[in-house]
């Protein structure tokens, strides 16, 4: 049943083309001219589950829209305490779980409250944007540990591409930094290469935050959409599950939002590993944060609760899983010197294509050569840095129809240049 | 056909009882006893504008809940800039229009960026309570000034008791004040009193705001709700309307959410009415405030702009208008002593019961003896303050049904007493 579920899905979202997502005004696919197709901004092109459009729409019928429990909803409370103990072994005590309209919002706020203009904040990059800008529209100041690729071995046996820390790198920077910074900013599983650290990588991480005694605010958004096969286990480790002296010193992200692509509705929740930490959290002003409305929540709790939400998510993860696949053999032959992670999470592939030599930006050169919209490199580190100059992301939650498109234009598009 | 639109929706909310309402999960009818009748928390007891349901399941089915335009949907700013000029004769800045997640976010924000901790923030009293603890959780002072009730008369000829600003001891307290204050809170049209400031009393503000050097922050979220009748222009005057250089010490809130009942949708707007202002505005780090997802937008440019919503609103403004006038007329028979402000905007009166001679707080005995839920007086004026003190805050937005029920109820506890 769950079988045919998933089979009714995949086949509902092969059927996904240029033509069908231009009807709508959706962001990804209105933000570029009406040729161009796009890989960019981290949702998917696949429909929202059926039981989280039927919450919305219940919602919206029986109750309206009117104030929520405030200042969270128990009930998603309650959902993410369960999931994080059910899926990850991780418990959650309920009256550490805060509300948040997003996870951003929780990394702008925490780098308020841990630091102190013109300090420094730990970031290990390449690393999303929004954390880059959070740091500088706060006035601190980007300490960057640059991660390895590595060749290794995916546990299927095939070969793979994997971003690791820098280990030496990091502590030498920890070291050396004139004022001992106070925050570390890990997007775990990793954006934008798709990597779920290990425990063993996790551990060495947290001995540094004891020793350098750094507050770690660990950004688990993806942790739902690991690309394990469904008899394994998730590789997913929350970061503060490690130890209680790693839970006193972690603040964790999280939102339903990711994994069952409703990144517009505004909810998203903070864990608060200690009282200190808490306490803090409660010295910003009352309201600066906002709150989830109840179709947010609506939408989370079932996103986290429903069986068919369950079916639904072990559906996109297969879908991706088949993606992951399917863009590594095209970018074998179209673009094959182009190097690419082999994402373990996310939907997200970071490609270095420096050595495709294009003579400018990959970003510009496809947008224009290949009509595709990659994310830019550049964004995900400082500019002059080469953690983020000549690699794009690739968004891989499309129609496999899609995908195919995207990477046959751009090696196309790389073919008439030469 | 409007007329008729008007007659079938007043049909409709007057079948509203309360094992209608209690078969939901509103906040508003799930947070006491199930005994208990509520007029609290400011939301309305009727359903939604049909267009507006519609408008956000069109958004559900068509485009999904994915990223909205960030960080403002363009098409919900122009819907403001133009109700603004329709209406009121506002010319707003496209440009000067920001996003927020709800008003009290741009409450709190203001507060950070144009006090320092320890500096005072003028307050009008009563005023609605999360003002109150803005100020308090910034850690500023507040310096309150106490509004004056007066009788006065309605349009209409009407005896009528409005809340007016004591410029005298506003204008003592702003000169006292042992370090200047820098920010004037006001709530305009007021919540509690449902008081509609007059043109005359603004230039007064306006002047004093002038020569004290103070930034308003002029929460505009009830302007669209006034209770005058359709054949009279609307009373509400945008403070920052008065002129260029008030516009200039001006940050304007607003939102669809109390006129249009959607208080859960997290949209808000705010105006800076300089550059300088809207410079500030852009120190906070650039994830602090969220953004609304694009429910939230249809909803609020459907409220704006949808005829249907006109409609709706026109509704709403007259049954309010006529719940006004039977509130008043059964507060004479049940509580003589009590006096009630006569609100010119909003669903909200101001009751004083101190003359009823309780021995107790209103909000407490009508609870326990009327099993009716107001909101607690206390909570719009510091706790030892006469401002709040003895009084309690009616949500006149039910039907006729119920608000007769909730007054009789309370008539009866006080007869019992004696």
């Amino acid at each position: 049943m769950s079988q045919a579920a998933r089979q009714a899905l995949h086949a509902r979202w092969s059927d996904i083309d240029a033509a069908a997502m231009r009807r709508g005004r959706r962001l990804k696919w209105t933000h570029h001219d009406g040729d161009v197709l796009p890989c960019w901004v981290a949702e998917m092109d696949f429909p929202i589950a059926d039981a989280i459009r039927e919450a919305l729409i219940e919602q919206i019928e029986v109750d309206g829209v009117g104030y929520p429990p405030l200042p969270i909803d128990p009930r998603l409370r309650e959902a993410f305490v369960q999931r994080q103990q059910a899926r990850y072994g991780w418990t959650v005590d309920p009256g550490a779980v805060y509300s948040l309209v997003n996870v951003l919002q929780g990394v702008d706020s925490q780098i308020l409250l841990h630091s102190e203009p013109g300090e420094g904040v730990v970031l290990l990059t390449p690393i999303y944007g929004p954390f880059h800008q959070a740091v500088d529209g706060a006035g601190r100041l980007r300490i960057e540990s640059r991660l390895v690729a590595r060749r290794s071995m995916d546990p299927s046996g095939a070969p793979a591409l994997h971003h690791e820390i820098d280990f030496d790198d990091l502590e030498r920077r920890l070291d050396s930094a004139p004022r001992p910074p106070r925050l570390l900013l890990l997007s775990h599983p990793h954006n934008p290469s798709g990597r779920v650290f290990t425990r063993a990588e996790l551990e060495r991480l947290a001995e540094l935050a004891e020793r350098f005694r750094l507050v770690v605010v660990s950004d688990e958004i993806w942790a739902d959409l690991t690309l394990h096969r469904d008899e394994e286990r998730s590789p997913h480790l929350p970061f503060a599950s490690l130890a209680p002296e790693i839970a006193a010193r972690t603040v964790t992200l999280s939102s339903a939002t990711k994994a069952f692509n409703i990144a517009g509705l505004t909810v998203a929740v903070a864990v608060f590993g200690s009282p200190e930490l808490k306490r803090r959290q409660r010295t910003l002003p009352p309201h600066l944060i906002g709150h989830s409305g109840p179709l947010d929540s609506a939408a989370a709790i079932t996103a986290w609760t429903d069986p068919r939400c369950e079916t639904w998510l072990g559906a996109a993860r297969s879908y991706l899983r088949e993606n992951r696949e399917l863009a590594l053999g095209l970018l074998a032959e179209e673009l094959p010197a182009a190097r690419a992670t082999t994402p373990e999470g996310s939907y997200l592939m970071w490609l270095d294509c420096r050595a495709l030599e294009l003579g400018e930006e990959p970003f510009d050169f496809f947008l224009r050569e290949a009509r595709v919209a990659f994310s830019d490199g550049r964004e995900f580190a400082a500019r002059d840095d080469d953690a983020g100059r000549g690699h794009v992301r690739l968004n891989l939650a499309t129609s496999a129809l899609l995908l195919e498109q995207i990477l046959r234009r751009c090696g196309a598009a790389v073919r008439r240049r030469r």
